[in-house]
């Protein structure tokens, strides 16, 4: 398994990303630990259901520890009652843009109004075509990242 | 998988348990959560890993949710380097007695000379043979827990 994650983040200017979308699935995600040194995430995505924990990122905002393993979606169920309060519900877009692919979440519930696209790299200067939706990046604004919206809504914001 | 845990704990009055017990291995845990209500522990038990979710226990102190799956030895080093301070170290021997196995904990480091026995029951109105070296239930005392052990060593009592 990879262990590093490296990833840049975006905002979304309109959502004519939709119509270019290979793939869209909801999904269900809550927190064990949103402590940024160490988050320990349950999610749901469609079918399939996932345990993920991840590090600090490092000075780029980019690279991040990560471990993931696929879990049976019953059990993921239970542990999703045992999370901390604020389930984030979204639905993820999936984009091909020329080797890439984007991933875009439209945020429901508490965190309405809000998009975001995130593209993983193999590596920090990796480069990668823009599409014309794609707005300002906000990889290092830690606003941004789903343990962070689960206890401050961008209702709240 | 099981998903509830049913046991209790006692205090041990000396060593003769030692010579009783059938196996005995290293463990090494950490916590990625200490919260009582979602603790996330790691464990390396001799040549075996393990990833671990527990819920709070009931008014009873005896049941308590629990998750767990085994995982990659080398997976498990480094999500222990991740893991809030207070790494626990102590070794387990296992002795059957009756019809059930007692689980005893000698603590290493900064938990030194602390010695506790665990029993897994099928119910909370189970019975069990208590052999000679068993001392005061602690049940309910959440001192005992390992998660509090790892931010509270027995060294600072």
């Amino acid at each position: 398994m990879k262990m590093i994650e490296i990833e840049k983040k975006f905002m979304v200017l309109n959502d004519s990303f939709k119509a270019a979308a290979f793939t869209q699935n909801h999904i269900a995600q809550g927190y064990l630990s949103s402590v940024p040194e160490r988050t320990v995430r349950v999610r749901i995505k469609g079918e399939k259901s996932y345990l993920t924990i991840k590090g600090l990122t490092n000075d780029t905002g980019m690279s991040r520890f990560e471990w993931e393993k696929e879990i049976p979606v019953n059990e993921a169920k239970k542990l999703l009652l045992l999370c901390e309060k604020g389930i984030i519900d979204k639905t993820r877009f999936e984009i091909k843009v020329g080797n890439h692919i984007f991933e875009v979440d439209e945020f429901h519930g508490e965190n309405q109004g809000l998009i975001i696209a995130e593209i993983e790299l193999d590596s920090e200067t990796e480069t990668f075509e823009k599409p014309n939706w794609l707005g300002a990046e906000v990889t290092n604004d830690k606003r941004y990242y789903n343990s962070y919206l689960s206890n401050h809504p961008y209702k709240n914001w």
